[in-house]
């Protein structure tokens, strides 16, 4: 990048917090960042000085580009501190983009404000390696995660209000409503209700045509209340509503029904903004969300509800990635943000491919030139790679045709030591002894959570960089431990980082090797590409798909199907949705099901509990033992840290 | 404003759709609407091409500057078809900015997509008087009302939370959670809870020197659930949620409670961000929310919450007014959006003071330069004169220590004969024959509604201009009727528009009488200024400024103060809170609480059925008969008309 202007960073010890950092740096303008890009004036539009939007005509422009190099960033199984995945991310676009000075873009997930104001604190990286400004990246950045709210919310009130009008009109009244009489005395059809009509093979001029029995078909999608599967959604940590009654006021005539809240981010909504490919593609989408059987056991879709229209309305400016920087000065696209234990956990295949192109080369140069020019999209994956990384492979990639050149897993001593029997680590309290002295043996026991990782990774035909994200209190012991044991399960290297305390320069090692891995350039790797999915779609049943995740990735001994789940499948295989990719959310803190089970546990049975269909986002969910869809504050919680300071500045985010 | 391009308009008739008109306007760049207006390019930062938020720094720039003239929008009592007070706001300051080329904000509330997914539809104004690009308009603009939202959510979670972990823990697990343990074994008090160590006089060093009692003080708000008054939000007419049981599923251990979702634009948070006057102000009001009282009475605020620091880093974008543009170029601040039945139903005052010192002049200069020289802010109140006037004059102006130099009341032909006894209007159904015809006995008859209104505002010692906004099928003698009425009732004028039809230029006559009337020039005006609020705050009891209320502009015969509301009258008396003036929720479809009272109504009993404190925006919350606070949907619904098109264009919003 010739015209790249580098940030300076001014690295401070002991390291600063998070927000204090931020705020010392001054970030170029978007605009700036945008052109440095190779993004065209009108192609970027700012929101504020620091965030804009890129419209998706770039990836239309540069459609004749080789794709840059794609980068996937996953990890081991973490604590509830986090083993620094984004700081890695970003660390490593800092060392590739601004010390070696090649193309590199961190593409990364919006925060969630539930962990943001919960326990876990800002999603922005950390220390010297940080998207800018923090406490923008952790608020609302652009708003998409809202309009993913109102989205997923107008869908839960149109459905409930149907439901209530339908029980409390008859089917002509219906009809003279949702079909309003013109002067003409015509009657209309909205135009959101006509894929219904369609659908339906009803006469798509003239309502009054209509026999009474399609007048009834057409007002009627008579919902079996028992069936619904969708549920409201807000984005905090707000326990309260996981369970809820709702129509309990007199105007709702007794109709009450029990339902309860997700968080956004758990939003099939979320997902489809992840995966979707186009604009016209999103509208199709949301179309097929199914939030509901008839009592004839037909799916109900959004636009049976005449919905999606309107949804697509509200996404409309969502559907464009956001761009932002690093404490660098490298860009960082920000673009989705579904959870990794309950939803996909990837940022969105449209940030992807726009980075790719923006980081790629144009036809007809040398394999040596385009090493040279040759750019890297560095993405994360929520979680460890058997969660995030699954489903990156099988969901993500299934959908948006592309595949990782080199798969990272970042590791901490921390972490590990866990798994070889340490005591638990948790949020807020003083870390225990064995994690601040050196304990090369429990190490060595916890590093086959590591090493199951890697070799779950290396299935899909991807050869693996571990990223040992260092921490002050390690040792060079403890370093060559995990070095060994990733090497012995198959790592093509494992190569210690120090990028939260010296920013891009303290990944330079790392940037190395995973340069020298996306170019095949290790002798141990193969010059092939060996990329295969997990399982195939098309053929298995849904349980045996279930099953090849829980059993080949989670090291499951079996899968239980409880009683609701049983009936899904019944369900949704009758309905032909039994050729989708499987989504299974289920607990980060283990393999398993059961967060208490560290290490490698095997043999355990895997409970389903119940399974929802995400038809819009294109694959089933299924919900393991007892998985919440939405989180509960603590009772000292992250915004009793926050205040704004008389600078207008936020204060009190780390 | 000597730079300022002017927007042609193109006009067409029959008028086109709303959106048609809007998308064949190309706007100028919001930068260039922002420099024409006199805000630096420091100031402003443009959210995409045509929306900008402009920093409260302004304000502070010109505070030397004597304000411009600040002219209130209301109107009659309205059909739900609306009677175009945001078209006549629009028209009136494309008629003064662009054909007089005078310095001319309109300053309008954002629109909840509650309506806009409802019956009423877009709140850009319309026809050839619009807010551009009126789609952006409609949706989210700079995502103020979802920041509004999140904030009024996360301090609901906060609350509920809080009361779980109060009724699962004991006293000292509480304790050193909530002032958990640092690593050199001192303990830290959260920065969100020195406000309440502070109020209770402890100890705010060493939460250890706490005594037992202390810490049991501290650590237990000893929330009384019954008197619990804070309820979640969602922007969207959603009647499902009016009534809920929460902590409903398993985890939450049987601690249901019932409660409701309102509107977001219903939050207190909505109404302090109409009302602060600055961050610290905003802060301190946050901060300041009752939400429920103690088992021993006292009430319990955000801040003993600990939450007010996170609200206002939520809010922190928030509070800066958003600009945006008329179809002819002139410059319009959106800024807050509470609702004028249920809440205070005007935009903010910072967005007011700022477009104030925008269109003022410099200190020093002649009379004569002065009147040539000074702009017009022309601000709107929701629904009627008798409800957002009224709260506009004494919540908003009491706060604001502003007053408006001319009230507009916009009336309609069509309005004034449901009042004179014509048929019922709905929303889309066909007009019924008398409001197609002319029929001036039903008109007449009608007036009197004008004339409540009319002689309510006169209170306020404000002069009234009253615009009859034409519509198609008017004749000349009902403009004639209506204009008579006018002036018997008070009015110092009452001149015809047609800015609908023909944009600024359809108002040139009402805009030459607003700036006379401003200017005071009528004969019939007085030269003083004689603004007085309906009531004074201190030394009367809040039955008696309910009546005030009920009884002088209402005209109700008695106020009936139901059992709960008798309740909290004894509550907030005690907690000192009588002294704050009152916002009355009822329905904006008669002067009185029964929508179904047209016309003037006198003599009835006007029942209050509850009172919420909303301590933070400063004023009481008195609920009338059975007023709704988030409303439903009907079976038609605004989203079925909504569709993109393949250029991404939203369409079928009107």
């Amino acid at each position: 990048m010739s015209d790249f202007k580098r940030l300076k960073l001014n690295l401070i010890k002991p390291v600063p917090s998070d927000y204090e950092i931020s705020r010392n740096q001054k970030p170029k303008h978007i605009s700036e960042v945008a052109k440095e890009s190779g993004i065209l004036e009108d192609e970027i539009e700012p929101y504020g000085a620091y965030k804009g939007k890129v419209k998706l005509d770039v990836i239309d422009r540069l459609h004749q580009r080789k794709n840059g190099k794609y980068i996937l960033v996953t990890g081991i199984t973490p604590t509830p501190l986090g083993e620094g995945k984004s700081t890695t991310t970003v660390g490593l676009a800092q060392a590739i983009g601004a010390s070696f000075g090649k193309k590199a873009f961190a593409n990364v997930r919006q925060p969630s404000m539930g962990p943001t104001f919960g326990v876990k604190g800002g999603a922005a990286g950390g220390g010297f390696s940080q998207v800018i400004p923090m406490d923008e990246f952790n608020m609302h950045i652009t708003g998409d995660i809202h309009a993913v709210g109102m989205a997923n919310n107008l869908l839960a009130a149109a459905l409930d209000t149907r439901m209530f009008h339908e029980n409390t009109q008859g089917d002509k009244a219906l009809w003279k409503r949702l079909c309003p009489e013109k002067k003409d005395g015509s009657r209309d059809i909205p135009i959101g209700l006509l894929p219904r009509v369609a659908k339906l093979g009803l006469d798509t001029k003239d309502p009054k045509e209509w026999t009474d029995e399609e007048v009834s078909k057409f007002v009627r999608l008579d919902v079996d209340p028992a069936t619904i599967t969708w549920r409201r959604v807000v984005d905090l940590n707000d326990r309260s509503l996981r369970g809820i009654v709702i129509n309990n006021a007199p105007t709702e005539k007794g109709q009450t029904r029990d339902t309860g809240f997700d968080i956004t981010v758990a939003s099939e909504v979320m997902a489809i903004l992840a995966l979707c490919t186009s604009l016209k593609d999103m509208r199709e989408r949301l179309g097929k969300m199914v939030v509901a059987s008839s009592k004839s056991g037909e799916p109900i879709t959004c636009e049976d509800l005449g919905c999606a229209g309107a949804l697509t309305a509200i996404m409309k400016d969502a559907i464009k990635p956001n761009i932002m920087q690093t404490l660098e000065g490298t860009p960082v696209f920000v673009h989705a943000g579904p959870f990794a234990n309950i939803s996909i956990g990837a940022s969105s295949v449209l940030a992807d491919k726009m980075a790719l192109k923006l980081a790629g080369t144009e036809p007809g140069i040398s394999a040596e030139e385009e090493k040279e020019q040759a750019g890297y999209v560095i993405t994360e994956a929520g979680f460890d790679f058997t969660m995030g990384g699954e489903r990156f492979l099988n969901i993500k990639c299934r959908s948006s045709g592309l595949a990782p050149d080199v798969i990272i897993i970042v590791a901490t001593v921390r972490a590990l030591k866990v798994h070889g029997g340490g005591a638990e680590v948790k949020a807020g309290a003083p870390l225990p002894l064995e994690y601040r002295t050196e304990n090369v043996e429990m190490l060595r026991l916890g590093c086959a959570n590591l090493a199951k990782h890697i070799s779950n990774a290396k299935q899909y035909g991807v050869d693996v960089i571990v990223a040992i994200n260092r921490m002050s209190s390690d040792t060079d012991a403890e370093h060559d431990v995990i070095r060994e044991a990733s090497l012995a399960a198959g790592a093509t290297d494992a190569i210690v980082s120090n990028h939260w305390e010296e920013g891009g320069q303290g990944a330079h090692a790392l940037a190395e090797g995973v340069i020298k891995c996306a170019h095949k350039e290790y002798p141990s790797q193969s010059q092939e590409s060996n990329f295969k999915f997990l399982y195939g779609t098309e053929g298995s049943s849904i349980e045996e798909k279930i099953e090849a995740i829980a059993k080949e990735m989670y090291g499951a001994g079996e899968v239980e199907f409880l009683p609701a789940a049983q009936e899904k499948i019944k369900e949704y295989t009758s309905q032909g949705f039994s050729n989708l990719p499987i989504c299974i959310a289920k607990t980060q803190y283990s393999f398993s099901h059961d967060a208490k089970l560290k290490g490698v546990p095997t043999g355990f049975k895997f409970p389903i509990r119940d399974i929802k269909a995400s038809i819009g986002a294109g694959y089933l969910y299924a919900l393991a033992d007892n998985i919440q869809t939405i989180p509960g504050l603590a009772t000292k919680c992250g915004f009793m840290n926050v205040e704004v300071n008389g600078d207008g500045e936020i204060e009190g985010l780390f």
